[in-house]
């Protein structure tokens, strides 16, 4: 399998890198990058110095569909709708890491990223990439939307709730707390210098985040009726890692949480639900794919409190495509991807 | 003033110590550890070296009763019960930093600390230690229980709405996220290894955590019912700093919040009202005793999003009981507190 | 006194600021700030909300030489020497924090710098501003130039062994680690983000750091000859502190090092030298003006190594400059600046 | 190739097992823990949640021998040389991490590790395990000594200058900077605590650390006559990496020391030689097997200073044993070892 990354001088085209090099059947044939272009992509992470690689180039659509079955747009915001018409005519799958594909309705989309959709007509193709909810729709998918970072530990963590109806879902409340590497390698401010970001936390865009409106699409699918959030994500001094903590009413009397996970994941190898008492910890999932849950229940106030860990780079981005395209072309999803956590 | 801290070479003991020493009107003049016995605290704590203090000894009530006037008790859990009685009987001013005089209900401590409280005869007496809202009692009292360090940035930040009956009692959710000195220098364990902290996060005591019932004590005083709460704490990895996240339902429509927490903390120098829009950072309080606020309305879920942040160490230990000195003593309660956080 | 600080929104700047704040003769009458003229300076740094301090204005000679009587330029290196010769012909005292008066040769300045030095003949006026070595000057001193970060602990640790003649003057290599914030507000860019900092370690600037002249010409002074050094800055994953280690070869034979250093610093508080086998920590100087030095004679190879501990933006700047303000004043050098270490 | 760990639950042991699991060739087929005996490592290690693995047993020597081709042993020092007797007599490739059989001379083990050498009579033939210096004997080798973390960087620092005689044999200093994973999982103690590391730096054993030996055998043995190095550790506030610099004078004038150093390392896949002016970063082989090292020449002072960059717990540790391991097995000694660090 020929695989290209546009804009692979960013984090999340260094972290498909990795995740590439590592896969048995993907060669990485196209690497584009603007600031990179004619050289080596070890000049943007030394951690790539003696990988067999090729060149960066200036993205260009011939070269990148005559070099490639499958390509993922890491770029940003708003390139994927512009990319991803010419090259899905062209046969290629395309993966669009940021958020253009993710939501159905352009005036959500409009409301949200400030923009108009110029794609409009692909929305309904393509596939929201939560492989563990859309598992058979991705393997035939043309374009596959990888989910935000945030909405992948948001939604492996209330899916099983939401779809058994278990909870009120005018109750749910998601507490997010991530690492710093969502924010990208291109937001160079004062708000992100080791010294503003070390010894500090903080709450950010709360009760405006833009990944809100797709985990309620998500959720509200999932349940057959609206669902509302409150979500508020805040910045933790490391460098990778999502926690979510999610709360939510139970609906009905649920005597066996950690069965309801189990069997709503049952051989969704990168979902691991952990027993009674145990808590996630982002560390445990560093540089993986997988995502850890947990959870309580809070009787006194007839809560569910589910806890999951994910790494924002891997399940939230990066991993997460690699196991799209896995499911897009035909192998195992796990291929490539087990590996387990760095630690410490 | 004469003062000692019993256990000066835990965290909170060397904290208080930091305090007292910028303090104009305080000379430390006793301090007990069992450790260092005999030896300067310097041994300690290196950053001591070349402060003028006394030697460390072990604990013994003569000698503390004679040369102190107030006494700080920050050995741990079960020792200010035993203690006080003595001390107070002999007209000293005793602030206990742990949890011995916080709950009213003797039921409620030996439910959520596992014993018999022994000296609960007191309990009636000892005053809540959140001065903001106890002022004109901490200035009579004879103990204060300096309340626990999640508790005060809990009930600081929702103590406007539920005194102005503005949110749903039902409703409310805490998620706070804490530094790592919060365990104290005596939790020497595996999982407070740096290596298993440094890039990792994750929630502890889900739904069963002890700083939960003071938080419902003081909420429901305020509101004149009973509340109960879900409370989350998790682990920073970082030293200092408690960011709390709160979440209620709003009970009527609320126009001006920024507004109903400038009325209610007018006066109250230690707590800074951010406006509308500004989340408030724990480095920015790193430190010290201050209490920076923030929220956002969710206007689509109708749900207010309070945000606190304190020093764990400051307004949440050594500051707060420095703060409760000050109102028993007679100064004013900024007295030697005022001192900007450290940044970066 | 009344004092003003130019540039008072960068790192240096509110580290200023903080110090002032706790001193008992200093008011802070003056704070020019470019990006944030005409508004507090609590908008650069919400840790200072709360704190009584005048607006930040655009730089003006007459308002600072009218409001102020000692004056701390914080803005960076070719500023002082445009300013400094008005503000002293007004009887201004003048603290220049960064590099333009701390060499005493123009050509030197300009090799390292880049640039002609248009104030040389203030040059052997201004007092290179190590307290401890220059104490007497300094306080007849109308311009002081504060040293360099690196500078103060790599002279600290080394002039009892020059001045002293213990040890061979070829032989000196210095190897530093420091904190991140020495690289101040204003270098935005990819290799100062937390992401890129934190979890890594390096060095840079090896072997043409541009402290190296100012340290050499103190060395050389102390010892009566020239001395030339091999030094090497290194990037820790922390926002303040710099350890230096320091080699050089015995001269001759030092039976009782820790007695050589005790002797040389007798009655300099803020230099603790510690006593054989223990090493100091920078977390044990962390946002103070003090200096503690630890060493250990290598028998084997007849070297000694010396390991001095300072706070780059307290000894190594802000608190080295108010310890300059005090002795230019009249005060003791220590008011203002005995405050421990924020730990942990 | 059947493979087994004594002592899995440790740093070096998990890490081990993360390497291995990515191995080809290799399939772990023993575990022994005393802590974890009877339960799966994931209990240890929950990022190993979903890996197939045996469960860990109490180490016993038929066992091992039974299930096993090649035994890693992680437990510590003392160890080794009790079991490597019995395992290597039964045909058992055996690698030692700790120290056990690094020192050629029994007397220098007794001197520095405080305990009389049981099985000296293996010690000429075990072979000092840096596989880019003793390739052909490691080949051959039943006993492999996993060289100390320090001891990996500083002499892949300084082989190609001693082998090649252009430095001044009595004026080496190795300064070494390492993350905190190297002090183990087992050494829980206040000073290991978070909050006692974050935000802090510090050497420790100046002038008399254990590795030191092991780098002047090596050195010695390079150049052909006695070298003996000043070393110093340091601690940085990061999990992994050592960053090492080292000093030395120039004995002759080296006009294009990265030649040396490329000619040196030709063919050596894990030493990758950086080009003038540029600096390694530990952050670039977080995680790996890659040791990146840089220079620059002091003119001034005729002066070389080297800088490498590894992760003691890959080249320093498990990864440098696995490459032994593939040698020993006559695989390619990349095999499973070439991916790239996880970044950032």
């Amino acid at each position: 399998m020929r695989v290209g990354i546009i804009s692979a001088s960013g984090y999340a085209g260094g972290e498909l890198v990795r995740y590439l090099l590592a896969h048995p059947h993907a060669k990485i044939t196209y690497l584009s990058s603007h600031t990179f272009a004619g050289k080596p992509l070890s000049e943007a992470y030394p951690s790539l110095l003696g990988q067999d690689l090729p060149l960066c180039e200036q993205y260009d659509a011939d070269a990148a569909a005559e070099r490639c079955d499958v390509i993922f747009q890491a770029y940003g915001n708003g390139v994927g709708m512009k990319l991803a018409p010419d090259l899905v005519a062209r046969g290629k799958r395309f993966i669009d890491v940021p958020a253009d594909f993710r939501l159905k309705d352009p005036a959500v989309y409009r409301e949200h990223y400030g923009a108009e959709h110029t794609a409009s007509d692909l929305l309904q193709e393509a596939v929201y990439g939560v492989s563990e909810l859309h598992h058979a729709e991705i393997e035939r998918a043309r374009i596959v939307a990888n989910p935000g970072c945030y909405a992948v530990g948001a939604i492996l963590a209330l899916a099983p709730l939401v779809a058994g109806k278990l909870v009120d879902p005018d109750s749910i409340i998601i507490d997010s707390k991530s690492g710093v590497s969502g924010a990208g390698r291109s937001k160079v401010e004062v708000s992100s210098l080791f010294t503003e970001i070390n010894e500090g936390f903080r709450a950010y865009a709360v009760a405006g985040h833009r990944h809100t409106p797709e985990i309620e699409q998500e959720l509200s699918s999932l349940m057959g009726r609206e669902v509302k959030v409150t979500f508020t994500p805040h910045l933790v001094p490391m460098n990778r890692g999502i926690l979510t903590t999610a709360y939510a009413r139970l609906a009905s009397d649920v005597s066996d949480p950690a069965g309801v996970y189990r069997d709503f994941y049952a051989g969704r190898k990168f979902v691991v639900v952990l027993g009674e008492g145990r808590q996630p910890n982002t560390k445990n999932v560093f540089g993986t794919n997988y995502c850890h849950i947990g959870f309580a229940v809070d009787r006194r106030t007839n809560r569910i409190v589910v806890t999951s860990a994910i790494d924002n780079m891997g399940k939230g981005a990066a991993g997460q495509a690699v196991q799209n395209m896995n499911l897009m072309c035909g192998f195992d999803e796990t291929t490539g991807l087990t590996s387990p956590a760095v630690f410490p």
